[in-house]
């Protein structure tokens, strides 16, 4: 077995100690490139740690590309940890039963699953604040029902043939009469319907960025943002999100370190959400939103503005789209049903200067000819008897309510040195430990109490801070809002208490020495 | 405007002459970059020719370099026509109410569009060859209501809320049954649910395949597939496929040819449809199915089969799939409903080896997190109910006698010289017209007359047969099959006097000469 010794005292995290340790055993030369090391639940029980410190520890090494993981053959040293792999992996036996060693054929690197790293082998009832999702019992079944079979009965034939790649025409013509509503003045040739809004990054990046091409992405910015431009091969650059407003720092997007990244580098294409960003909850105020365009006109790059949280705002007033403002076409609007209902119905949307979304619609074709023409019907006539604006008004005022739970229960329970976004709409807001805290070592002990959160590490684009988390509030009852915050906040107490033993500890020690 | 005669008795196209003596005019510096050339409605109607005659030179010039159209600009001479752009499209005034210039923004060169080229300006009640599509009219709609309502009252917050991206579980689990009865023993981490064969192509295409790697694919094949791989910038190598049994020279994919590829180049994937192949029609027989494993096998290749036809047999026997005989683990079997039933819902499968599927699976949920779920469940709930082996069964038995019905109107109609193919199954076959005879050409008279199809040029990788064309039979009545078979022979032997006549005058020119 390994020669690791683990201090579960220290205020150095468990996951960060049996990191380091492995890292250190490779370079010292004990560990060598082709070595199979422990499957984490073997480590795990050796070491009498919970698995998921032995998978946080696995996933930071291979990040640094120190150890990789072959499917049903096990993990492995991989190389040197500089960056530089010296070896190639172990070779596989090339059984007949085995056949081609797939991993040598992937085209890059494998991506970030967030998800199921985060929630590997937490209880089956867990309380999740992990998931940025609608309500689920809300979900308007019936109403959806009766739009599915008024679909069938009347246009079945048309919805169950081939259609086009730019969107099933009865949801575009609804979808235009939204946009109306919404201030946006978009014709048919504006529009393209899509699988929602990941593939609408996906589309937009297939048809504009080529590999090398530099991306700004807010950070922290949403995964799948990062990971369709990143597996485009584009030089992906986080801006930094203000998430509390200073004098002449406004909430949203770092608009002079924006301009600074415009004037440095030849950018392709801004991606950004303005309203209630994801994992920030924050909204740009107007007079940036105004800048912002302002500054892309200047330098003659596109924004995308992820409209998808747009909606759900939990005051009465609204700001304008980007989109709405757009007086030099520069925009590229993505938004979606997802967010208000059914994100099970893959349908989402662009909203473009024509010859942009001419462009797109042959990457669509070319991608899977259109979407699903059953959920574009179907959604089409759910907007179009009003079910989709009556659902909207009764999830925000459900969504604003839980928000103002959650925040005065975070504001009850949380230690001081914690501070938390204030965002007026969207799902999630974003909560800072305290300097020093780990929220990836945090939800370790979180997940034995049953509680569930996004670590901040997962949406950064670089240089993060491992005392963030996102807390997704839409699918949590009142009562679940106000025991997740009362747990995570009694977590926090413990592991500060923790490191208050273990500071003293040192103390004395170096008393004793003196 | 364009000092351009056409010859309409000469046997050269129409669209032929017009393309050569646009190109001679580039050359001669009567055109030069940056000259906006007329539309093709205003070029067609000053020369009298129909507008897809015009229509049709531009294509081939644009596809030369030589010209190219810019969206609400205009089409314009781009540079010499040598491969070399040597200047830049003209640039257009950058107005406040147009803003960028999204052409200069586009990744690569826009994609081929051959669905809308091809109709455009045919009336609407076409008879139409074009499309390999299941016959409308016998869409079980009844029978997917029954399911939709069924998945609505017993799993609706299951279907409607975000899913797993390797597909909805019993979606799966009645796939599996189907893999099963289909002699292929997958398990659930061999199966991931896509949005249709082109989505599964994409996939496999980011999972695979870098920029510059070599991708086999059958010459002539379905254009979606040259699409992806092209837009991904790779090497597509057609390897030919032999439509008429010789001796030595079995239906298929010429293996041959294919060893040689294989041994000349370092392929990356061999993507090819054993059964009934789009759009030739071409089975590949038992032998050549062990012969192509083999030669995957020792080139250590995958294979992407492509099994989108192969349900579609006309006789009660039907071969092995690749996927079905693969003893090395090489082979990628792609598949979908939408040639059974339903392509407006979009949805797929793709069968691999558990490493391939596990990195697909990561793409997919990159591309667009999940498959429609709707639809998925309501495939589902209709695979198992036995609907779609009972529509399949209904629909082998039409297009069967479709199939030959179509053959002896062929046989009955068209002259000597003309070939096609005999296929046992699947929606199209492919015709050869007399050598010289051009099947665009030949598009531009057909539509005249209310007919079209799908001319051959539009499916090959490289070097093109002009005179080959495919007509799809699926979705047409025999009355209608036997009508187009008989308009195509009429206007075949039209375009055949016509040469006659220009031969005979040559004939005679020459005698008047001597």
């Amino acid at each position: 077995m390994l020669p690791v010794h683990l201090q579960p005292e220290s205020h150095v995290p468990l996951y960060i100690q049996l990191r380091d340790q492995l890292r250190a055993l490779v370079h010292a030369g004990d560990l060598r490139p082709g070595d199979r090391i422990p499957a984490s639940r073997e480590l795990a029980a050796v070491l009498g740690v919970h698995r998921t410190t032995v998978a946080n520890a696995y996933a930071e090494l291979e990040s640094e590309g120190l150890i990789q993981g072959h499917v049903g053959r096990g993990t492995f040293i991989q190389g040197n940890g500089n960056g530089l792999k010296l070896t190639p992996p172990p070779p596989p036996p090339l059984t007949n039963g085995n056949g081609l060693r797939w991993e040598l054929l992937f085209a890059d690197e494998r991506g970030d699953e967030i998800l199921s790293r985060l929630t590997a082998s937490a209880p089956e009832d867990a309380l999740s604040f992990v998931m940025a999702r609608p309500a689920v019992d809300y979900f308007p079944v019936e109403e959806l029902q009766i739009c599915v079979n008024a679909v069938l009965r009347r246009e079945a034939t048309d919805v169950l043939n081939l259609g086009s790649s730019d969107g099933y025409a009865p949801l575009k013509e609804a979808l235009l009469e939204l946009l109306s509503q919404d201030g946006i003045a978009a014709k048919d040739e504006n529009l393209l319907v899509t699988d929602g809004c990941q593939q609408a990054l996906d589309l937009i990046s297939k048809a504009f960025v080529r590999p090398g091409d530099c991306v700004v992405l807010e950070n922290p910015t949403y995964p799948g943002a990062g990971a369709i431009f990143n597996g485009a091969r584009a030089r992906c650059l986080g801006v930094p999100v203000n998430t509390h407003a200073e004098p002449g720092k406004p909430l949203g997007i770092d608009l002079e370190a924006l301009e600074a990244t415009l004037a440095a580098n030849r950018v392709k294409l801004i991606v950004l959400t303005p309203d209630f960003q994801n994992p920030t909850g924050t909204s740009m105020p107007l007079v940036s939103r105004r800048k912002l365009l302002e500054l892309a006109s200047r330098h003659q790059v596109p924004v995308v503005e992820d409209h998808i949280y747009a909606r759900l705002h939990s005051r009465d007033e609204r700001l304008p789209s980007l989109k709405h403002m757009d007086r030099s076409n520069l925009v590229i609007h993505i938004d979606s049903f997802s967010k208000v209902a059914f994100p099970g119905l893959r349908v989402g949307w662009i909203v473009a200067p024509a010859a942009a979304i001419e462009r797109l619609r042959l990457v669509k074709q070319t991608t899977d000819l259109h979407t699903d023409q059953l959920a574009q019907a179907s959604l089409a006539e759910f907007l179009r008897r009003g079910y989709f604006s009556k659902h909207l008004a009764k999830m925000r005022k459900l969504y604003a309510t839980r928000l103002s739970v959650l925040d005065e229960a975070l504001h009850k329970y949380m230690p001081e040195d914690t501070r938390w976004t204030r965002p007026e709409g969207g799902m999630c807001l974003w909560l800072e430990l305290p300097p020093g805290f780990d929220a990836s070592e945090l939800l370790i002990h979180a997940k034995e109490r049953g509680l569930l959160f996004a670590p901040g590490r997962y949406f950064y684009v670089q240089s993060h801070l491992p005392n963030t988390l996102r807390l997704g509030f839409a699918n949590l009852n009142e009562k679940e809002l106000v025991r997740g915050a009362a747990t995570l906040a009694d977590l926090l107490r413990i592991e500060m208490r923790k490191r208050q033993r273990g500071v003293r500890r040192a103390e004395r020690s170096r008393v004793a020495l003196v």
